[in-house]
């Protein structure tokens, strides 16, 4: 197995502050993971996601696979040292791109075959290749292949995918313990907004003893309601030793309910997402960097934060920014936006270290 | 008249090394300009600009008047502070656009007005009005109005045109000289590439006795060998005393002649725009990243270089960055570039100390 540990170190309540320790360094959990989908984290250079403070990234394999291809990253270090992190990186299978890119592929037992979106190109992605994949790209945490199903969805056909990816995670299992794999390996569970699949789906996945459990199959339009359901009945069932990763949310809410019921990492599109499109996050709200009231408002971005980017640039030059459609603007309030939910993760451990969280999220709702 | 002061240091040759002084820093010279016509370094952090050592960048004021509009800079410092920067500032009239925008502008003897590019709205710019405008933007170092004219010309009409912006200089003179501007204000060299006009230029516009001196309309189709041709006579003639700044100039060869003939500051989009579209600097010439030849070739973009993203990045990664249309690429190779024109600037000034521009000259031809 690979050099990969996990402990909590301090709990309040269902929620762990812990450490992940990996081969290229270690990550203070509860963590949020910038995207760097194609190896890249939209508009913005690297350095600075260093600077705010981050410790792991994710990177796609399905994307990684087409561009820049397989053979670039086994001349080197892997996607890490390729893009100039050369921290830790957890890797997505191609599960979500089952769903997002649901036109281009065709799942069967054996795997998904996959039309490229680029050149139309045909790759067949099966659990095995996919561990082989992930470890060319020298992913730290590597995700098995899944089929992630859209909401709503049918019980029996959830009930077929979940059963599917069971059988995925299985062969995913076998191979990554007869090979020699550079990272860990997560399982993750399916089984849609039902509860009792959702409990089929754990204690199958549990027993092939991953290094560490994802929440698949969430954030796809259930709402923040049935989401936080789900984690609620979920979360605590799984293994207490290993790190558990809600994959794809969300909003500053839905993660700060999903760490009070004992979630430890997790990824989204929001800060990067919204911050192009000149959403900025700013207490327990969002502005609207292109609404005109903006224009002429010559205060800092966030008055209250010490990051360069918040507190030195106004409404008014991002506005400005936005509007003569400079990547500057979308990369400044990107990095507003990663360096508030850093700081919305350092908050929340910090609050467990102080046995304070029901505190937090009290004091965040106001 | 400005706090503005500008001392020759050293010499070699026809070449200087200076420093001009301003109320918002000094400016070692020569120089190079990154150029800010919007308000930021298309694509790139004003961080990096300042990291990377430069002391001033050049902005546009008639692009300023349309984006973000005089209101909002004259609530702050002027365009330095609203775009973060916080150093000297030097502002075009909108005299080039009279040429790159010929087909909105009509040109009178009062001024030229100009239709929006944006909105179509009208503006009439004057060679009073532009100085008031450049008040306002707290430019330190701001361009009369004049008429750059398009190459080839016939001799009759340089020779018109050269004579209005002549006009134009006495009545931007007289409109600084009774006013309380906040910068320096330079005058602008016209004439095409006929001598005789030049000469005529260079006496009369020297007469107004400006803080410094612009050598106008080159680098606008004429050739490397012509726009030496009108340095060559040119800045010899102008005054000693005086910062002497070659216009929209250029690719190093031409920098390093115009250096080689007296001039001090330059300012061009090439390090910047080539950058965008792949094109890297690297010793005497430059290589296009976009190139399939890149894919593969995982060597740092310049081994030779210090700087971190030139010693960090490789031509593979930069080209995967053109490939997938990230920003962050053109953004890295600007900031590469940029790097470059900083360094050869530096070593310019270094040989002009050391007395051996001539040696400096010889081997970067080679």
């Amino acid at each position: 197995m690979a050099e990969f540990n996990f402990k909590v170190i301090k709990k309040d309540g269902y929620a762990r502050k812990g450490l992940i320790e990996t081969k290229r360094g270690n990550i203070k959990t509860p963590a949020f993971m910038p995207i760097a989908t194609q190896g890249a984290v939209k508009f913005t250079p690297i350095e600075f996601i260093e600077q705010i403070g981050y410790e792991l990234t994710l990177s796609n394999t399905y994307h990684l696979l087409l561009r820049p291809g397989l053979e670039r990253l086994s001349s080197v270090d892997g996607i890490s040292e390729f893009m100039g992190w050369n921290k830790p990186v957890l890797t997505d299978s191609g599960g979500f791109q089952v769903m997002s890119l649901s036109k281009l592929r065709k799942i069967s037992e054996e795997g998904v075959k996959f039309q490229s979106h680029i050149d139309g190109a045909s790759h067949f992605l099966t659990p095995e290749n996919v561990i082989d994949y992930q470890n060319i790209i020298k992913s730290d945490i590597q995700m098995v292949l899944d089929e992630c199903i859209q909401y709503p969805e049918t019980y029996e056909n959830v009930k077929k995918s979940m059963e599917l990816s069971l059988r995925w995670a299985e062969r995913s299992r076998n191979h990554y313990n007869k090979n020699k794999i550079y990272g860990a390996q997560f399982g993750i569970i399916q089984g849609g907004v039902f509860e009792d699949l959702r409990e089929i789906s754990i204690s199958e996945t549990v027993n092939f003893d991953f290094e560490g459990y994802a929440i698949g199959g969430l954030a796809v339009g259930e709402g923040h309601e049935k989401m936080i359901e789900v984690v609620d009945y979920t979360a605590p069932q799984l293994p207490e030793d290993k790190v558990r990763y809600l994959m794809g949310v969300g909003k500053p809410k839905d993660i700060i309910e999903a760490v009070y019921r004992g979630v430890d990492i997790f990824d989204c599109v929001i800060p990067t997402r919204e911050g192009r499109h000149g959403i900025a996050y700013i207490g327990s709200s969002s502005i609207n960097l292109k609404n005109s009231k903006f224009e002429s408002d010559l205060t800092p971005l966030d008055e209250g934060s010490d990051y360069f980017v918040s507190k030195k640039y106004s409404k008014s030059y991002l506005n400005h920014l936005l509007k003569i459609k400079d990547p500057l603007g979308p990369m400044l309030i990107s990095l507003h936006n990663l360096n508030y939910y850093f700081n919305l993760m350092v908050d929340l451990g910090t609050s467990i270290d102080e046995g304070r969280l029901d505190i937090f999220r009290e004091d965040f709702y106001k």
